[in-house]
């Protein structure tokens, strides 16, 4: 793991920011970019125009656009918000649509597939770099989108070996400037270790929410709706990250069932100690993740 | 499941109640009993004189004793709020202590080891009858007692085939008075549901934190933390629920496994609506427990 330096004294100054997708994720690093003065001028760019409409007049970015190729004219940055399954397309096709070699970034929770779909050298001297902002939420729509969404949240940054060094110190930046903590790793590494800490997580909570008979679901209390939490989440948008992320998830699940047999194995030893001493490092390993953050 | 109605004209009146273990749950039994006028006088016992001073200088408990014998002269109900593989022998010492049939109940996460390990009859024609608040939490000590602990939240009473009608009446308007929802179970079916909606649960966010390698611990967003949250409580509070409810707990995580094969299969189902029917019914399960808090 490697951490970015704040880089309160070298602000990117982006001229022209593209954001693909207007939701969540998209309005809010639009919102925050014009918000904290990293971009001057923001370009929401979707299909559905009405949708498109209403995010320009509550602020969020300054003009909207349904035609990518008009959008991405000078653009100077451009970050894909849209599901993983689409994310490689859209790049492309910004690419294309650009009249300038420029950087574009994704903020899309798996990487491995992207990277494997897009051609070694896209159009016009464009070159990719894969963010992921560990910022979501159940809510969706850019109606939630806020700017303050990145302050003190992780967002990993990943290269692949042939990335340009100027490029990733450029995009470290932009994400540092929203308020984010920096982290940069392949985009291998980056889908095994989000394999482990939120996508076999979120099939866990489903297992959970799934295994509870309805008759004890008004009974349920504090723990189990948080353990299930993420469970709520659009299915739409979690299928897509599980086919794309198939072989980590299962590899997560597999440290996650062997651990499980261990607690049933120590439950039924009559000897307490070993059990007792599972749950205290398991109350460690929480300990530490939470007083991370 | 049966839901009590509420006894709002019908408060039940406690001269004098018994609070055997003053921590989170046996002092905000304590001070909503007082706060409430349900209680006209509230004694904490335990064994540790300073920590039993510090609750009454609090104001959490009327008055305190170190010896059961003196505390239960005169009781009128005694609720033994001490780790769940002590209260069979705490409610058999605090019989033996009542110079009156007296009711004991509980506050015990679990109930079929209590009822196993007690005689048929409790001397001096006493009667235990069991109470599960489903409101923990985990923070612990008096000092985090609060009045409003049980208002909307859930208590299950656990009469056996043998309990006294009147004795169920009166321990549930007890409850009702604090403020809370009132369900009545079996001892098994009580154990049976909680294994499914409490332990179980506790077990798999244990399992989870465990297998989280280290180096992956500062990448975690909201959802490891909030799926994981309940392995942040006390082991040694812990174990010995997993040891009193093993066979239900075991079911549970057999149920648990089976759901999380059959997402793992859907997962690599080249066709995705499987899976994304199983997230659907799974977020149906989440929704509908959440909307009935």
């Amino acid at each position: 793991l490697w951490e970015a330096k704040p880089f309160a004294d070298n602000m990117p100054d982006v001229e022209k920011l593209v954001i693909v997708g207007v939701g969540l994720l998209g309005g809010s690093i639009a919102k925050a970019a014009l918000d904290r003065g990293v971009a001057r001028h923001v370009v929401g760019v979707g299909r559905n125009a009405e949708r498109l409409a209403a995010a320009e007049q509550s602020g969020v970015v300054s003009s909207i656009s349904t035609d990518l190729g008009t959008a991405c004219r000078d653009a100077d940055l451009i970050v894909v918000c849209t599901p993983v399954d689409q994310i490689a397309g859209h790049v492309v096709d910004a690419a294309a649509a650009c009249n300038q070699p420029t950087l574009i970034t994704d903020a899309g929770s798996t990487k491995g597939n992207i990277v494997a779909a897009l051609p070694q050298k896209l159009s016009g001297g464009c070159r990719f770099l894969g963010s992921h902002p560990l910022a979501g939420s159940e809510k969706t729509g850019f109606e939630h989108a806020t700017s303050d969404l990145f302050v003190g949240r992780n967002v990993i940054v990943t290269p692949t070996a042939a990335a340009d060094g100027t490029d990733i110190v450029r995009l470290e930046a932009f994400w540092t400037a929203l308020g984010a903590r920096v982290h940069r790793m392949s985009p291998d590494e980056h889908d095994r270790a989000v394999a482990a800490t939120s996508h076999a997580p979120h099939l866990i909570a489903a297992a959970l929410a799934l295994a509870t008979a309805g008759e004890h679901l008004p009974l349920v209390a504090s723990g189990w709706l948080d353990t299930t939490r993420i469970a709520a989440a659009d299915p739409a948008i979690w299928q897509p990250i599980f086919a794309a992320n198939l072989a980590h998830v299962l590899k997560a699940l597999d440290s996650f069932e062997k651990t499980l047999s261990e607690l049933r194995e120590a439950m039924k030893t009559p000897n307490p100690t070993q059990l007792v001493e599972l749950l205290r490092v398991a109350k460690q390993s929480r300990d530490s993740a939470a007083a991370n953050k």
